[in-house]
C-alpha cells in the first residue's frame, strides 16, 4: 500500500473556504437545500471537482456525481461522499468534511500523480438534512428507490414552494437518471455527532452499524377552554398531556440504555394564546437504537403511556409512525478496509454505531458501504458550535485515503 | 320598587338576530373586532337604541354609547354595557348577551312607559376580545385611561393594518373624547365562562370580585443537539424542561385550591425538527387567583419549579412577567343591589369571582361597578359550543333591570 498523505491544513482551509456561504454570525452555517446558498456551494463543488479532472454528473433530483478516470475502464468507481447542505443553525463540519474529504482525496492523488485502478466518484447528495423538505437523506433514498423522483419533486416546504421548482430554481435538476451510477463500494466520513470519541480520546471510528430509527407524528385532542375562567380539575389540557408524554418518553429511553434515545423534536400548539388552555397539540417523537427488538418495546411503551395520561388529564392521544429505518449493518470488507486503513496510521479507534441516519445507511441497500467517524467537540452537531479539530479532520480523510486505496488495490 | 318584566323570548330571539352577522357553520359567531361584521353588528346597534329613542354617540376607539334621558337632568347616567366582538370561533353569548340584555331593558321601560329619574346607558365596548388587537379589554381600558388613544390607534392587526385604519374603514371612529361620558354606574350581565352555576344549579351570579391575574413571557435555554448522535446523560433537553414546568404548574395551582388557576397557552420550539434535541423554548404562563398572596406565593414556587428543573435538566428557564392586574373587588352598593334583584325575582345564586377580565374590571377602577353572570352550558366560552338557555339569558336580563331600578330608585 502506499504511503500518501492527505493535507490537513489544505483541507481544513477548503472547508472555511465554503463554510462562508451561508456562514452565521455564531460561526454555523445556515445552507438550507436548494436554497441560493446551496446554489453557490454546489458552483463550487462543480468547479473544484472539475479542476481536478472530473466528470460532474447531476441526477434528477440534484445529486452531484464527481468522477475520475481510472486506469481499468472495465471497474465500476469506488465512491466516497456525504452532503453540503446544513441544519438552519447548522455547523461547519455535519455532512461537508465528508464531501471536502472526497477531493482531498483526488487532490493528494493528483499531487502524486497517481491514477487509480478504479475510477473514483466524490458524490454530494441533495437534502441530506430534511429540514425544509422533509424527509432527511432523501436524495440518496431517491437514488436507491426509497422514493420515487416523482415523489421527491412533489414535496413543498413551509411556503409552499416544490422541491422541483426549488431545484430548477437553482439550476440543478440534472439529465442522469436515478440510480444509473453504479459503484463498487461507497465510504461516508462523518463527524461522530456524539461524545463516544471525544470521551475515550479515540482518533476515529469504525461505524459498524446505523441504529434503527422510528419516527413518528403525534396529535393530542383536548378541549380549549378559557383560561380564566376553567377551574383546573374542569380541563382537558392538551398541551399538558403532551408535557407528560415528554417526560415519559425521556423515562423510557432511559429504561433501554445505553444506545436508546427518544426525542420529542416539534410541539405545536393550534391556535395558541397566552389565556386560552390548548385544546389540540401535535407533536413528534423520534426512536433510535441498534435493535429492532428494544425499538418494538419502546414503542409499545409510548402505547400505554398514551393510554394512561389521556385517561388520567381527559385528552386523546394519538401518534402515527411514517417512517421506519431498520437497524443496519454496514459491509464486512468495507468496515475492515477502514479498520485497516486506520491502523495504518497508528490511530486509535473505536466502534460505533451511528446514531444518525446517514446516506451511507441508504447506499448500503444497493452497494457495499461503510462509515468513519470523527471526533465531535462536546458531542455536538446541528448546532453553529459545532467543531472537529483539523487534525480530527485529517485523521478522518488519511483513513478516507487509504481505505479507498485499499479497495482499489484488492480489485473491489 | 317596580314589578316590570323583562320579555326572555324577545330577548333571545334579537341575540339570534345578530347571531347571524358572522355566523359560523357550528352554530358560532366570528365577528372579529373592527371587520365587516363588526360593522354590521355596530350598525344593529345604533339603528335599534335610535329606534327606543336613545342618543347615539361614538368615541375616538369606536366605544359606542346609547344614551336614554332620564327625568333628571342633573343625575349622571347608569349604565349597562358589555360588547359584540367575539373570538375567532367565538359563541353567541360571549359579551353580546350584556349588549342585547340592555338593550332589552330599555324596551320594557318603553313598552310600559316609564322613564327612570335618572338617565340610561347601553354601551357596546371596543375589542373586548384582543384577538385581532393585543390586548384584549382594548376599547374600555383605553375610556378608564389604561392606555392612551395614540397607542391604541397605533395598534396593528397581522396583516399589518392598524387599529386607527381599521376604525376608519368601517366607519366608527367618533368625536367624542375618551372619558368624556360620565355615568353614576355600571352593570355589566355576561356568561360565567365557567362550570359553577350550572354544577351547583344556580340561576344568577353576583360577581363579587375579578381575579387577580398575572401574565409571564418565559424561556427554556438548552443546548441543540442531534436526536440520533446525543445520548440520554448528555442532553439538555429545552422541551423536556419546559414539560416538566407544565407539570409543576398544574401542582402548584392544585395545591391552593379551589380558586387558583395556572395555564401554559403558548410553547414555540426555536427551529424545531424532528430529529432536533430542542435547545430554546419560548412559552407563556397565565395566572389567576381572588387573593394577591396566593398569587404571590403561586410566583414564589414557580421561580423555585423553574432552579429546579433547570438543575437536575441542565437547562436554564427564566420567566419575565409582563403584566399584573391585581384583584378588584367589585362597588359594595352595586354589588348588593345585584343580590336585591336576583331576590326580588326569587333567583337562586351563588357568589362568583370573575376568573376572566371584562370591561367591568376597568370601568371599576373609575365607577361603581358590578357584574352579573348566568350559566355556561359546560362552562364552555371561547368556542362554538358556547350555550346560555333562554331562561338564564332572561333571567340574567331581569336581574340587570331590577338592579338598575334599584339604583335608580336610590337616587344613586
Amino acid at each position: 500500500m502506499r504511503n500518501l498523505k492527505i493535507d490537513p491544513r489544505r483541507l481544513w482551509d477548503e472547508i472555511h473556504e465554503t463554510g462562508k456561504i451561508g456562514a452565521t454570525a455564531k460561526g454555523g452555517v445556515k445552507r438550507l437545500t436548494l436554497s441560493d446558498e446551496d446554489r453557490r456551494v454546489r458552483d463550487w463543488f462543480r468547479l473544484r471537482a472539475e479542476k481536478l479532472g472530473c466528470t460532474v454528473t447531476v441526477d434528477g433530483v440534484g445529486n452531484m456525481f464527481a468522477l475520475k478516470a481510472g486506469k481499468n475502464k472495465n471497474r465500476l468507481p469506488i465512491a466516497m461522499g456525504s452532503h453540503l447542505d446544513t441544519q438552519p443553525t447548522g455547523g461547519k463540519f455535519d455532512g461537508i468534511l465528508g464531501v471536502h474529504a472526497g477531493i482531498e482525496v483526488l487532490q493528494t492523488l493528483a499531487d502524486n500523480d497517481i491514477q487509480t485502478d478504479a475510477p473514483l466518484l466524490v458524490i454530494n447528495w441533495t437534502n441530506e438534512e430534511g429540514s425544509r423538505f422533509s424527509p432527511a437523506v432523501m436524495g440518496s433514498g431517491a437514488f436507491v428507490g426509497a422514493f420515487s423522483q416523482a415523489e421527491v419533486l412533489a414535496k413543498t416546504d413551509r411556503d409552499g414552494m416544490s422541491f422541483g421548482s426549488a431545484l430548477d430554481s437553482i439550476g440543478y435538476r440534472g439529465a442522469q437518471p436515478l440510480g444509473a451510477m453504479k459503484m463498487a463500494a461507497y465510504f461516508e466520513l462523518h463527524i461522530e455527532q456524539g461524545p463516544y470519541l471525544e470521551a475515550e480520546h479515540k482518533d476515529v471510528g469504525v461505524v459498524t452499524l446505523v441504529q434503527g430509527i422510528r419516527w413518528f407524528n403525534g396529535q393530542c385532542v383536548g378541549m380549549d377552554a378559557h383560561a380564566g375562567a376553567t377551574p383546573m380539575h374542569r380541563r382537558a389540557d392538551a398541551l399538558l398531556g403532551v408535557a407528560r408524554l415528554a417526560d415519559r418518553l425521556e423515562s423510557i429511553a432511559l429504561a433501554h440504555a445505553p444506545h436508546a434515545v427518544a426525542t420529542m423534536g416539534v410541539i405545536d400548539v393550534k391556535e395558541a394564546s397566552i389565556n386560552v388552555v390548548p385544546g389540540l397539540v401535535n407533536f413528534t417523537i423520534d426512536l433510535r437504537d441498534p435493535s429492532d427488538q428494544v425499538l418494538d418495546a419502546m414503542e409499545a411503551e409510548i402505547h400505554k403511556a398514551l393510554d394512561e395520561i389521556g385517561a388520567r388529564n381527559g385528552v386523546t392521544l394519538t401518534i402515527d409512525r411514517f417512517w421506519k429505518a431498520a437497524p443496519l449493518p454496514f459491509d464486512p470488507v468495507c468496515v475492515d478496509a477502514v479498520r485497516q486503513a486506520a491502523a495504518k496510521s497508528g490511530f486509535t479507534t473505536r466502534d460505533c454505531t451511528s446514531g444518525a441516519s446517514h446516506d451511507a445507511a441508504y447506499m448500503q441497500s444497493i452497494v457495499p458501504s461503510a462509515m468513519i467517524f470523527v471526533p465531535s467537540k462536546d458531542g455536538l452537531s446541528h448546532n453553529e458550535l459545532e467543531y472537529s479539530s483539523l487534525e480530527d479532520c485529517g485523521a478522518g480523510a488519511q483513513v478516507l485515503l487509504d481505505a479507498v486505496l485499499l479497495m482499489d488495490e484488492a480489485g473491489h
